[in-house]
C-alpha cells in the first residue's frame, strides 16, 4: 500500500510518499510560494541529492498537480501511475475540540475544519485548499485528516481551561488545545517499544523541542497536559516565539509599541524568543556557537531556554505524581546536547541522573541517562509523517 | 519605639501602629473613599470591636490627618501626642529594579517611585500621595519605604527576563518583578525560626495564596523565582485574576470582545480567575461552599486553582534542585484546608506526605505534614505590616 502524506500551508505543500509494506519513503519534497512569483518545488532524491525546479503555481490545485507530475516523472519520479496512491493523509494543525482522533474526510469533516479557521486562520485555510485540490485531482482516492491536537484531547478540563469567564470557552472555544500532538503520540509510544515497557504503566514527559517547542505530560498512554495553548505561542521559549509571559505584559507592550492585537501576536510569534533575546538568530545551532564564542546575550538566551524546559519538567512530574521517562525529540531535542544536559541537570531529586557521555548522541534513538537513573531519559527522533501514514492506513483497513 | 505602618492606595489608607518593644499593635484601621463622597474610617479597637466614622477627606493629606486625629482621640485613640510616633513605614508595591531593599525616604527615593509609576500607575501614585501627606503633616519624622518586590531582586536574569526583544527590557523595564515579597520574606524566615533550621541550608517554596496569590522559590534565603511577573496578574489562578494564559489568547480575546489593551488587562484582573469560572464569587470560602453543595463550576474552579499551585510547586522544586519546606500563608493559604491538601496531593515523589488531621488548622503556625515527610509542610500566618515596622526600625537604628 502506498500513502501520500501532505502538509498543506497557506502557500506551501510538503509531501512524503510511503510504501507501507516496509514504511520506506519513496519520495519527499515540497512546493513553495504557491500564488506568488518564483514558485518552485524542492525534491529530495532517494540518494539524498536535492533538486529544485521552478514552476508557476497560481493555486493549491496546481501545486498538488505539480507534486503529482514530479512523482510521475520518468527520470526522478517514484511511481508510474497516480492509481498507485492508495490514500492521502493530511496533517491538520487545528482540530479544536471537534476531532479527538484521525478521521476519513467527508463533507462534515471539511465543514468542521472550516469552522475552526477562526482559531487557526492561516493553517486551517491552507489545509482546506490542499484537501479540496486533491479531491478535484483524484476524487476516487480516500483522504484522511490527522490533527495536531487530537492526542491532547484527553486532557482533563481543569488542565485545558483558562481562568477567564467560562462563557468565553463556550462562545469562542478559548481553551488550551496543544500542538505537535502527532509527535508527542509517536515518541511516547515509540520510547515504550524501545525500552520494552508497557505504556499503560509509564508516566512520560515528552519534550518536542524544535523551532516550535512543546512539552507534554503523558500518563499511562494519555496526554494529561501540554505546554502550548490555544495557539502554538504558549509554553517554553522558542526560536522566535516568546512562550509564557505575564498577560499584562502583552497589553503593556501593545500600548508602548502602538500595536494592534494581531500585530502584537505576530511580534510575539516572529520577533521574540531566542531571536529576540540574542538579536542574532532563532537557530539554536547558531546561538550555541555564539555562546561558545563568548556572546553574553546568546549565553543568556540558552540559560533562559533550558531553565524554562526544566520548570515544565518539574511541573509535569507534579501533575502526574512523578515521572518514569523523559523523551527528547525534534530538531533541538534530537541534536542539542547542551540543552538536554542543562534542562535535566539538578533533577536528581526527581530521580534523573544524566549520562554526559551517552548524551552526546545526535538524531538517533538512545538512552542518555545512567543505568541506575530512576527516570530513564531518551532521545527518540520524531516521525510525524510516518504516524500520519500509519493512521491513514489503519483507517482504510477498518 | 512606636512605628506607624501605612499602605496608601489611590483612595484608601490602611494603618497599623506598633509598639516595637513587644511588637504589639496599638491601633489599626483604614480610611476609604478618599476624594469620593461618603468617605469613612474603620477602626479596630484593642478589644476587637470595629468602629466606623464618616468623615469627608478630599485628599490624602486630609486622610492621613484624620488617621492621626483618630490615633489621638481621648476615647478610642492610642497615643497622646504625635511626637510619640518615631517613624512611618510605607508599603510600596512597585520598586522596579531601582530598590533592592528597604530605604529611608529622601528626594531621590520619591523621584524613583515616581519614575516607576509607568509600571504600576494606580499603586505607586497612591503611595506617593501618602508619603507626601505625611511629609507635610510631620516633616520631622523619618519615613521608610518597604518594596513589595525587593525580596525578589535576587532572582537571576534567566528567571526574570521574558523572551521578548532584549531592547524592551532596556527601554521599558519589561521583566518579571514579582510581588508579595515582604510576605514571602517574612514567612520564609519565620518558618525557619519555627522549625529551628538555618535558612541558609533550606530550599523553601512559599505559597502566598490570598485573593491575590503568588508562589516563590526561596533557595538558601534568597528568592530565585516567583510566579507573579511584570504585574500581579501572572502566575497561579486568583480570585478574579486569570494568572497564566496563552499570550495569543489575550490578543484573540481583545479582537473578539473589542477591548483596548488597558480594558483587556482590567478584564483579566477583575472579571477572570475563580470569579470568571464560577460566575458566583472570587471568595474561596463561598466557592468551597458552593462546590460542597454540588455546583459543578465551583468544583471545576477549585480543581483548576489547586492544580495550578501544584504545578508551580513542581516547577520550583525543579528550579532549586529539590525542596525542603513548603509554606502556606495569606487568606486562602492559612485557612483553606482543602486547597492545601489538594495542591500537595500526589507529591509523594517529591517527599511530601501530608497529615490530613494536622492540616485541619486555620490561621496559626503549624506543621501539616507527617513527621516522616521528607519535605516539611507548614502554615505560617503572614505579617507584612510587622515586617515593614521591623525594617523601618532597623534602618533608623543603623
Amino acid at each position: 500500500m502506498k500513502i501520500l502524506v501532505l502538509n498543506c500551508g497557506s502557500s506551501s505543500i510538503k509531501y512524503k510518499l510511503y510504501n507501507m509494506d516496509d514504511n520506506s519513503v519513496l519520495a519527499a519534497g515540497g512546493v513553495e510560494r504557491i500564488g506568488l512569483d518564483e514558485a518552485f518545488i524542492k525534491i529530495t532524491l532517494p540518494n539524498g541529492e536535492k533538486k529544485k525546479i521552478m514552476h508557476d503555481m497560481p493555486d493549491h490545485k496546481e501545486g498538488v498537480n505539480f507534486v503529482f507530475q514530479c512523482l510521475l516523472d520518468p527520470e526522478f519520479g517514484a511511481i508510474k501511475s497516480l492509481s498507485e496512491i492508495d490514500a492521502v493523509g493530511h496533517r491538520i494543525v487545528q482540530g479544536g475540540d471537534l476531532f479527538e482522533k484521525s478521521v476519513i474526510v467527508d463533507k462534515s469533516v471539511e465543514d468542521g475544519i472550516e469552522s475552526l479557521c477562526d482559531l487557526a486562520p492561516v493553517h486551517n485555510a491552507g489545509h482546506l485548499k490542499g484537501l479540496r485540490a486533491v479531491d478535484k485531482l483524484m476524487p476516487q482516492v480516500p483522504q484522511v485528516c490527522v490533527f495536531d491536537n487530537a492526542f491532547h484531547s484527553t486532557m482533563p478540563d481543569y488542565a485545558y481551561l483558562y481562568a477567564v469567564p467560562y462563557e468565553l470557552y463556550e462562545k469562542y472555544h478559548v481553551r488550551r488545545y496543544g500542538f505537535h500532538g502527532t509527535s508527542h503520540r509517536y515518541v511516547s509510544q515509540r520510547v515504550c517499544e524501545f525500552l520494552g515497557r508497557d505504556i499503560k504503566t509509564q508516566r512520560i514527559i515528552t519534550c518536542h523541542i524544535g523551532n516550535g517547542a512543546s512539552v507534554s505530560a503523558v500518563k499511562f498512554g494519555k496526554c494529561v497536559d501540554t505546554s502550548m495553548g490555544l495557539t502554538p505561542l504558549a509554553g517554553v521559549m522558542m526560536g522566535s516565539r516568546s512562550g509564557d509571559i505575564d498577560p499584562s505584559a502583552v497589553t503593556f507592550l501593545m500600548e508602548k509599541l502602538g500595536k494592534k492585537p494581531q500585530e502584537m501576536a505576530d511580534f510575539l510569534n516572529k520577533e521574540s524568543g531566542v531571536l529576540g533575546i540574542t538579536g542574532i538568530s532563532s537557530d539554536m545551532r547558531e546561538v550555541e556557537s555564539a555562546a561558545a564564542e563568548g556572546n553574553e546575550r546568546a549565553q543568556l538566551a540558552l540559560k533562559m531556554y533550558n531553565y524554562r524546559i526544566k520548570k515544565y519538567i518539574g511541573a509535569y512530574a507534579a501533575a502526574m505524581g512523578g515521572v518514569d521517562i523523559i523523551v527528547w525529540t525534534a530538531g533541538v531535542g534530537e541534536n542539542q546536547v547542551g540543552t538536554r544536559l542543562e534542562a535535566c541537570s539538578g533533577l536528581e531529586f526527581l530521580g534523573v541522573e544524566m549520562d554526559a557521555e551517552a548524551n552526546k548522541v545526535r538524531g538517533e534513538e538512545a538512552i542518555i541517562s545512567k543505568p541506575e537513573s530512576k527516570v530513564t531519559v531518551c532521545v527518540i527522533p520524531t516521525d510525524e509523517e510516518l504516524m500520519i501514514a500509519k493512521d491513514t492506513m489503519a483507517l482504510l483497513q477498518k
